[in-house]
């Protein structure tokens, strides 16, 4: 690879490589992020979370899967080409960011928005989403966009005696738990006002299409280890965690939470919420309609605040797209079998940034297993996906040579208009 | 002092002295508590919590006031006797123990069970309570008790990202708010069904009494630092905190409390619950009440599973008893002022512990501000009244030689029968 760069950014650098010898020959834009999610509770993980173990024909470790090893196995692709070819079937540009498990790749966003034409693509591929199952690769063409926010709760100016006031002052902890329970109806619905509004419904045939090709609902549950489902009635677990937004309580600190029991009223309370969003739900609409819904919820006697930590819009591609088509016919030669096209519940935000901004198609090309415990303690990755992962890569760029002459056909369907 | 002992429990040793040389004097018991609360968060403390430093005519440190600080007084007292008089004007004997904030001083308990004969006493006296404000001191007759639980809520076996399962696992997190902010209506009482079924209803007498004596509203708001009010209608603040239960909700942890978000639905969540009884709340019984109330808001997505830590129950002494009438007298010479006699809004388990087990009052003779915070960082104790408050235990010593006489006297009122 040639103009390898380290590429500062506010928080943490991208790094960019190119080689573009290829003349006349489509450019792909390779994706990968290299942070990862805070690897907490350590308690938990049977291997330390930053010393790679090989166990079973898995290696351990926080960001095995997501999205390091992933990633690696595009280099480990180019490096195969260039070591026994001495050069690549198609032009090539690399962008590895460390901001995408840290909040909404917002150096990422700017970064492209900066180098627009120097960054022009045919395609982007990215590896950071999961297969059906072993043997069963799938390649993604939906994500839900996630809005993260971070809901204070403040009460009295320090932690009070709760035998010499518990009855005379409202506890901001317990304020933050009726605010959060009013968020949900208990059969599963988001309960704030105008949520749903904006929501896309999908045609007939699209939800037959998804039930045909999707995981089942006692698919889903088994790989959640799940006895049971719930949330929101009249839709599948597949389509519930594509197709319809969702509302996550990620975590609440308040009070005290050591051994035994500190008699206290706390005197603040954080909870922090994600929201995954849809199309044709607009991040700044949902904003607004959230802090409406606090503003009524919280009671006078304590005092709420609603930070916004990051956004990232939903992504949508043609699963008609020529891009994707390369990369199924790569699919059928790396893991020998045909991969499904596939939505996915979770958030990429370079997906809809390279859509919005380079006006390129992102092939979600995704090796992790649902059982790879990614963003969980003991997060792993399948050798043999990775190996059939550095394959398939291979294969997509060999596809995507042919791909300049066939990709400008229109886009089918209105469906596909987001 | 003579016979000291350090006399192990299954937790913390309780440590046991006595004077007995007082022939034909009644005999004293004096009763303090060595352990603290925990000092979290250590981020608050001006200086750290566990390095005693004298600022502005305070000592500050962790215990300083709750009780280390105010235990002291008395044995500063016993010294005074013994180097100058070289005896006591009464019997004494004291226990010093480590397990009350730890949870309803259990090893106490058994202690005492075990000597009830070796521990008889006319009288008890302890300081562990407050003062009405500077120079405005009071003496206690009446402690709520304490039930103290933890409530834990768990999902799935690990924790799950929140874009792949977000809207069709239920968190356990949310089930655990929503099973909490049912514990409250709205408007501040506890919806826990037959929750007030045996709280004793107080003649208008008392409650006149009360209102003359005790703290006005927008005193205990000044000391909480608090602007409004909160909690059950129809009672004044004064009421709410010592004649009325209180549930408070200590803490909460569940998911992810770091920077940023983590996107993750966590596997399991943790509430830290106290209820404050009154007489004749009865501690089984409640503890029933409140595992029918989570059996039956618990969703059966989740496995809730409640634990009682421990146990103290309400303590109520007539304020007309000999012993405290002993203790108005020592006030007036130690501090200059007489005091009044206040309810309590928390628990001492040693009181009701001497009450059922020895048949004995216990003076609650506290030198505590409102303002120093107690169980909140910061913790301090006013020199001047531990100054005070050891000539007030000298005067106390004194004025109890008389008590013999005068103690076997009825109680007054019904009300006085718990």
């Amino acid at each position: 690879m040639e103009n390898v760069r380290v590429v500062p950014t506010r928080r943490h650098p991208i790094v960019y490589a190119n080689w573009l010898h290829a003349q006349r020959r489509p450019t792909i834009l390779i994706y990968g992020h290299y942070d990862v999610q805070p690897a907490e509770p350590f308690s938990e993980w049977r291997t330390p979370p930053f010393e790679p173990v090989v166990r079973d024909s898995n290696v351990y470790g926080r960001g095995a899967c997501d999205d390091k090893g992933q990633l690696f196995t595009h280099v480990k692709a180019l490096e195969s080409y260039l070591k026994t070819e001495r050069s690549l079937p198609v032009n090539v540009k690399c962008i590895f960011e460390g901001e995408e498990e840290v909040g909404g790749s917002v150096g990422l966003e700017k970064f492209v928005l900066r180098n627009r034409n120097a960054l022009g693509a045919d395609a982007a591929v990215m590896s950071d989403t999961r297969m059906l199952g072993p043997g069963r690769p799938a390649i993604g063409y939906s994500q839900r966009g996630n809005l993260r926010f971070e809901l204070e709760v403040r009460g009295p100016k320090e932690d009070l005696h709760s035998g010499n006031f518990g009855g005379v002052i409202h506890n901001p902890l317990q304020a933050l738990c009726e605010i959060v329970a009013g968020m949900h109806y208990s059969e599963g619905r988001v309960a704030i006002p105008g949520f749903y509004d904006n929501v896309r419904q999908w045609s007939a045939k699209e939800r037959e299409y998804m039930a045909r090709t999707g995981p089942k609902d006692d698919e889903i549950l088994h790989d959640a280890h799940v006895p049971q489902a719930w949330g929101e009635p009249g839709f599948s677990l597949y389509e519930r965690i594509t197709i319809r937004p969702a509302l996550t309580l990620n975590g609440i600190r308040g009070g005290y939470g050591g051994a035994g029991i500190k008699t206290v009223i706390p005197s603040r309370a954080l909870a922090k919420i994600s929201i995954r969003i849809v199309p044709d739900q607009k991040p700044r609409e949902i904003d607004k309609l959230l802090r409406e819904y606090i503003r009524r919820a919280a009671p006078p006697t304590v005092e709420a605040n609603l930070r916004a930590l990051a956004v990232s819009h939903p992504a949508l591609v043609n699963r008609n797209h020529p891009a994707l088509r390369a990369a199924a016919v790569a699919y059928r030669r790396g893991f020998g079998a045909a991969p499904v096209f596939l939505r996915s519940g979770g958030s990429v935000p370079a997906a809809s940034i390279f859509q919005k901004t380079l006006g390129i198609p992102t092939v979600l090309m995704g090796f992790a297993l649902p059982d790879d415990h990614v963003h969980a303690p003991n997060e792993k990755f399948h050798l043999p996906n990775f190996f059939r992962g550095i394959e398939t890569s291979i294969w997509y760029l060999a596809a995507a040579a042919k791909l300049r002459d066939s990709q400008r056909q229109p886009e089918p369907e209105e469906e596909w208009s987001a």
